[in-house]
């Protein structure tokens, strides 16, 4: 099967920026391995609620469903953010197409490019070969449980629920690649604290002997939060829930040197979707800025998701050779530096 | 008054040492200021289990409330850890003492000391000067909501409720610091998908004309936990609420260079307790090797939470003097280094 096709979601601040390199690299690719992408543009966002109202419409849900795989940008809007009455709210249209196309797990790894290691917050010992794998549950948690604030504004509460089913699934994918890898599996939880936390940890307790080659450690999130910054080389495989993920993933993005280069990719049982995991930066916004190798990065997961894995590899080989020849956005190199669609070219020159 | 009654809670782990080492220095203290300290010790936590089947017995409770402040060790057993199905566990004691003596701020302050700088994980130049202070709320939130799990095991959830009266009290002493201080507040949250968090960013909007000279921000807890490592300098004071002030502040203790060394405060209407960020270290029990200055500076702080300024000063100049001279325990110098019990006593000497 060499025809595809993929939903793609600008969505809002540099969302739009960096996705067009990445359809500019798709197409290339395109081109050199003998594949057909076909492209569906969706609303989504700020975006979609300043023209539709929704920030999910309905035709973009069916172009995303109909999908082989979910390209996206970026969502998230100041506007929203200082306004804590706005109804309608951009990030809502992300979690509700995750919701839908079942996306219950979110997984991001994280390397060290050896050329950008000194630009790092943290010290070359600390990092250097730090080689982790993130499973963030994506569908359940604090996100998607009962919210209420009542009508006059004096108390409002958010509910963490987990059930068995929203754990086994994703529990497996983390052993499974542990077993891949350094056969390492961290849950990080809250377990002297929480009910959800305790369930986490019994169920991934049931399933352990099933992967009896996988080493299983806890941690709790407190201390993990230290200790990925203390010393990142202890991790290879961690599994966490929704809320704790969305923390400790951000956080440990700086061990790679910079967020701008993070790729993340959300799978479900028939869908999946691909990420930067970086925001919509909307002071950078039209200014040539924005770093376009974290969403070129989600094309090269989704191309491996869409078993294309030669284009993968030449992709991420084009990435690096990018990177090692110093031809980077500004946040990389503030000394000699290029815009996001130089780069977004020379990438796609080399592929 | 120069009479103090203080709840003395050495808890598990290495709780009972470093607590002995701030008796020491107590006593020191009483014979050079000329004060009295009446010290009631009370069992929390597994050690409280093991002995009475309760991790807050009653007694504990009554010599904390009748205290002019309660010093606090450390609490949590690996035993209770690895167990989900335990009825009983030690947190409990410290989360419903917390809650009885409606301590709802949690005041932890994070600075770097010069000698120390090259321990952390940071490099300098991102480090050197940071000076922030968090405020955490400790008695609501998902700590303290509704949790459940059901007898069949199959789902569990944990409910983070947070009202307006939670929220006024700790907002108004974090306004009132940062005026002291730089006069930049920074609320961390979630306001882009938690009720909860809508309610703390409308409040502190409802707050902030009251303090026209404090600058209020906000920030994603996401993105503050990178920022915190990516540049610790642009914090001042730090708020927010329970279980994202637990993370946070384990993760900025890097920033120190040592969790060894993190004191904190929880302060209440009536009451107040002292304790050190780090846990009870279950490994290093018994060994002489944990390091005594975390317990040692919240004995500063309730030095100053008495009023005892000169006191406070005092020991604070003694503890720098100990790390200027390389007068540290393991953790922070491999190569020459003192035992807990030796360094509590040259601070002793020094005062
Ligand atoms: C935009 C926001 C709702 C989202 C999240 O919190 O999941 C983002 O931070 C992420 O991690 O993908
Ligand atoms: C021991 C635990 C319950 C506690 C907490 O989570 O509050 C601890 O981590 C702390 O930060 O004081």
């Amino acid at each position: 099967n060499n025809y595809f096709k993929i939903a793609v979601l600008p969505g809002d601040g540099i969302g739009p920026e960096i996705i067009s390199e990445s359809i500019k690299i798709l197409d290339v690719i395109a081109e050199v391995f003998q594949y057909t992408f076909k492209f569906d543009y969706g609303l989504i966002g700020a975006e979609a609620i300043f023209k539709t109202g929704n920030p999910l419409p309905d035709e973009t849900l069916k172009i995303c469903k109909e999908s082989s795989a979910v390209l996206f940008g970026a969502i998230g809007d100041p506007v929203f953010d200082n306004n804590p009455e706005a109804k309608v709210r951009p990030e809502q249209g992300l979690l509700k197409l995750r919701k839908e196309l079942g996306l219950f797990a979110n997984i991001r790894p994280l390397k060290t490019y050896p050329s950008l290691i000194d630009k790092s917050p943290l010290k070359r010992e600390i990092i250097e070969g730090a080689d982790i794998q993130i499973f963030r549950e994506l569908v359940s948690g604090i996100y998607f449980g009962e919210k209420f604030t009542d009508p006059e504004g004096n108390y409002a509460y958010d509910v963490c629920k987990y059930s068995r089913e929203d754990i086994i699934p994703i529990a497996h994918m983390a052993f499974q690649e542990a077993q891949k890898r350094k056969k390492k599996l961290t849950l990080i939880d809250k377990a002297n604290v929480l009910d959800t936390s305790r369930l986490w940890r019994k169920i991934c307790q049931e399933i352990a002997p099933q992967y009896p080659d996988v080493q299983l450690d806890y941690m709790f999130v407190d201390n993990a939060a230290m200790q990925l910054i203390l010393n990142p080389k202890q991790f290879d495989v961690i599994l966490t829930e929704n809320m704790f993920g969305d923390i400790i993933s951000d956080e440990a993005s700086v061990i790679g040197g910079s967020i701008g280069l993070l790729p993340s990719a959300s799978v479900g049982e028939k869908n999946a979707l691909f990420e930067p995991i970086h925001g919509s930066y909307p002071q950078a916004k039209g200014k040539g800025i924005a770093n376009p190798v974290a969403s070129i990065l989600s094309v090269a997961m989704m191309l491996d998701h869409l078993s294309l894995h030669p284009a993968a590899d030449k992709l991420r080989q084009s990435v690096e050779h990018a990177i090692e020849n110093k031809y980077v956005t500004v946040d990389l190199n503030t000394k000699q530096y290029y815009s996001t669609s130089e780069v977004g070219s020379f990438i796609a020159d080399y592929i």
